[in-house]
């Protein structure tokens, strides 16, 4: 028996553990995509408890306290930060083969030097030890990402937002990290919203531009997308409920855009048509400035509406939308190389289901801008965890080329969640150890180490362009 | 090499052997959800030979045996109960990688005494050594219930059942594992039917109810769910092609009742209208009564016409129907939700593909009513198997909590069926076995052994509310 | 550590050792579906060096050296062989976990002799060593075929194909491997193409057969089928985007064919009623004349418009079409079963995702025409690799009868791919061994000899025909 998450953690073979301590536990970690608050950086945050890290907006826990049948008192509601705590370490305790319970043990081990198996049974003694190491100066924000070794951070923005906060951090010269940000325009794509017209209005005044059509939006856009540029930004990032393809002239999106900013109802027709044409356009300009497009989908948020109506967004309610008819994701990936050239792209759905389809896809718009110019993105969300992992790794070697995946991000907001690169490098490690201990591939660290080290970082360096 | 079939069987480490024989294997059977006849229960069934326990009505076996090439003569057709055992015995022989081969072999071995591997080989042998056995008071249906340390079955039942037979069980001081009845109400629900009509009939002679409208359906089920209630139930069990979402007026509902009442044709809309109203109003009634609704979908009967018209339903033409939309599912259990609370709720899928889906929106639902009160059900039907019921434990870890898992059912005609509650035992205790050993979680026996327990028995017990 | 790509490559245990060793390596090989170009077996085509053989129309490779970020250059454009080659090996040498890795070094040893891993490091030495052996008599097209141990090879042919080099090789005394036409009437069926009517006009003067309805089309694809038959086909196969159940009457067909060919635009509800109407006529006639009736489906070609533009169709653009309800796959079945009866059929979906689906509607049409008469077909095209086909022989065994499956194809256009039935056999050797090593089931290796011996080779024997 393999003893607890100790050094050699997912790693059951030699070659696995001499690719994992000898090359990937040795690079840095650039996190290419996470919804970390940039203000937390630039303010350098600190926290008073555990619980404010652990539980103050992760609703991976929450839905994981509520399937343990816990009140929701103890998930989002009044109870005290202790007691939340507590009912936590309760449901962990029992968490067998789910993700947090690695993810809450690396981080326990590694930021809190607790090498223990968190439950009921000590969740008092955890507390005290956690709260007392927050207090410490290592642990705050800007000292866990530099004690992480995390050269590069990519946030995720709005086109309206200012991104003061980069500023600050940008100009800051102790702390030499680089936190960019991503480009994430939904709001000004989701027509079908109640406030578009408010958010166009924004968009609007924070561009100088006067919006009167779709093609105002665009201008826009452009103005915006430069000065996210300006600020070091080259990576775009989309959540779609599926990768559209709608076809329309250019008059039909501007009467789509005209009825809706008169107050007309837009029908889901005129919506699909509506965000074809805009990530058409949006994929072009990428192309042109060589970004990196991502394509999140496969989601449907809120389901839950009396919760939705007691504690809004993001707390869990989440759920895949198995709709994503992979036709009109390779006609919109056609349409857009037909139009401009397709920029580098990063596919990700939250249907595991998906992967197959999405690795044949890939492959059939590579070219020689990029190694790997189009990705398949890494396990996302629901998927990311060990197995599903595995899954989306063992698929994209299957169809297409390992070596040149840009690895693993976060697609976190803690600040303690970058030991999720180490576990996905030693499942990488150990996928790999695997196959070269069973015949399957030469024992050649020339290659097997280099393909090691890109994976875990140096692929995305290059892919992304950053300067580092 | 590991013996065959022996002690350990599919126990791979020391761990998962410990779980199994001094947890899991130590604590009694529920059987919440099977196809038994309760008459026959009552009636204390006596079995002539083997074949009419294996082949009399088990379209599994049936289904095997054609692809094997065998002629439907010695299927369902005429040969001898002899002859057909021996064809079963020579397609077994091959049955590689099939769950019937365990199923079979956990039957001979701990029903008959018998170790060896059935094949053409030993057919007469087994044979004569069955129908011996089969000879023995302990081969009653009571007595095997008995010895396989089974408390509790649920039976499947219409509303319009007598459940005479479970009265005379109840009243049985000879015999003290409760049957209870399960609440099925699908006739009340196919509008699309012919003999729908018909059907309501009957559901307002029997509930005492005259029946003009939808209303007066809800009332008469209503009716029925009191008495069932006083027969023990607490347990509700749904076949749907899908779960829909199509939301209609009730001036909508009633006028496609009356439609169909007065023999008109009722669309393809208009029937999940209709569906999507019923089980809007049962799921309401469920969460008011405390019961569980079970929700069975994905599945296309009746497949070949041919076949259908000479030996009817039920015998082996059924498949997967891969169209489920997610969003559907989670819209009705908002709907549900929103409208009168949600009940606790089972949810199975026919479809393997739909594990992470299901995974992810009940998730979305899970409240302090209950430990995982939205639960994704056991591996079902074709995916009754050893790789199925990895996948959807596996699954069920990732995207939520496995402790809390309400574990295994037969949904057998079966009289021997209780074995499946042993191999998915086994199968359980290898996983989380395997988990342990390989570091991803701690040797912690209080913990595993608790845990593994539960999901065998008590689990259950809680969740239905059992009193026992 | 195994060693890299020995004798016992894929093989963990001594039960999957003896197994291949002892009788699946001692059995020819039959390829039933090929896309050879049996002019070249007819001419004896000789190669002058290893890119004619690997990299002439090989769209897995191009599509892996695309992946790798290679300019189209030296993979479809004007580089030298030389050069072509060197680029293939420095991808190659990085493509872990990728079939064409196992594929690439199972030709090098049994065709080369040379048993190190290819990569940029020695590259030039590879291209040295293949190309002196490509000089040698060993090497021409037809001592390939017979030194890999094949007996017969059915190419792919539409019906209006002379076979003429068909003939030159079946009347050629000095070579006994038999090279059989398979029927592709696809031409016939893609109404929706622009040259449909072009097409009829050639079936129609090949025929003798004066086209004016879909009737007439019926007629000369009858005389075509005879004369098929007379040339030793008795399999087909159709590619199909999914696999339609859209009834219409006849004089519906009439009318949709009549607007085709008078210069009409057919609908997309015209052509999915046509292409079922197309498919019960062949489906009756396949099973009137014992063929073997084979449905590809689930693609979506030539989405990369800009490269279909430069090098045309099969160069690698295709994808996974995740849109086939199984529902009109089982009715569909059900309709040919119903109007003719059933042929023996083999179904292959491009999209993994379907293997469930597949297994459940298979086992709805088994009947005594033949052991495992409707066939799920071996892991086709992007799901050809290790993980794919133990995938669909799992999920086989679990949902029919796995020892009567048909086994392996190569699919491909290369004298080189036989290695192919090599790299299957070592992963259903090591299949089977797994399960009886875990004691899953007995180490009998009557059953089990025979069952290996059967999937590799006798039962494609038995199940098309053959006069082997």
């Amino acid at each position: 028996m393999k003893a607890f998450m100790d050094a050699d953690f997912l790693l059951s073979n030699d070659t696995a553990k001499k690719l994992y301590h000898e090359y990937a536990a040795k690079v840095p970690v650039l996190d290419y995509h996470c919804h970390i608050n940039p203000r937390e950086i630039a303010e350098d945050r600190r926290f008073e408890n555990i619980t404010q890290v652990w539980l103050g907006g992760d609703h991976y826990k929450w839905r994981f306290m509520r399937s343990c049948g816990v009140e929701e008192y103890y998930i989002t509601g009044a109870a005290s930060d202790h007691d939340k705590f507590i009912k936590w370490a309760e449901c962990l305790g029992k968490a067998i083969g789910n993700p947090l319970y690695h993810w809450s043990h690396l981080e326990l081990q590694r930021y809190f030097g607790f090498y223990g198996a968190l439950s009921a049974k000590n969740a008092e003694e955890v507390w005290e030890l956690c709260n007392k190491k927050l207090a410490e100066p290592s642990m705050t924000a800007r000292n866990i990402i530099k004690n992480s070794n995390v050269t590069l951070i990519c946030t995720t923005d709005d086109p309206i937002d200012s991104l003061e906060w980069h500023k600050v951090i940008a100009e800051d010269k102790d702390f030499d990290v680089q936190v960019l940000p991503a480009w994430r325009p939904d709001k000004a794509m989701y027509i079908e919203k109640p406030d578009y017209a408010e958010y166009i209005g924004k968009l609007a005044k924070v561009s100088g531009v006067e919006i009167t059509s779709f093609e105002d939006v665009k201008k826009a856009l452009c103005i915006r997308m430069d000065y996210f540029a300006s600020m070091g930004c080259s990576v775009s990032d989309h959540g779609l409920e599926y990768v559209y393809y709608a076809p329309a002239t250019a008059e039909e999106v501007e009467a789509i855009f005209a009825k809706k900013m008169s107050g007309g109802e837009v029908s889901r027709e005129e919506e699909f048509k509506f965000k074809t044409a805009f990530m058409i356009f949006v994929g072009g300009e990428y192309c042109r400035r060589n970004w990196v497009m991502q394509l999140h989908y496969g989601v449907k948020r809120d389901n839950n509406k009396v919760m939705f109506a007691k504690i809004g967004p993001d707390t869990g309610y989440d759920c895949t939308n198995n709709y994503a008819p992979s036709s009109q994701l390779a006609d919109f990936l056609n349409a857009v190389n037909e139009a401009t050239g397709l920029p580098k792209t990063i596919i990700y759905s939250l249907n595991p289901v998906d992967n197959q389809a999405i690795g044949t896809i890939i492959g059939a718009f590579q070219d020689s801008a990029a190694v790997g110019k189009i990705q398949q993105g890494s396990a996302w969300w629901f998927n990311d965890n060990k197995t599903g992992m595995i899954e989306q790794m063992t698929s994209l070697a299957n169809l297409g080329n390992l070596s040149g995946f840009v690895g693993m991000l976060t697609d976190s907001r803690s600040f303690l969640s970058y030991t999720r690169h180490e576990y996905f490098r030693r499942i990488l490690c150990n996928l790999i150890g695997g196959w070269v201990e069973n015949g399957e591939f030469p024992e050649d660290y020339d290659i097997l180490g280099e393909m090691v080290r890109n994976i875990s970082y140096y692929n995305a360096v290059n892919y992304f362009g950053f300067n580092l």
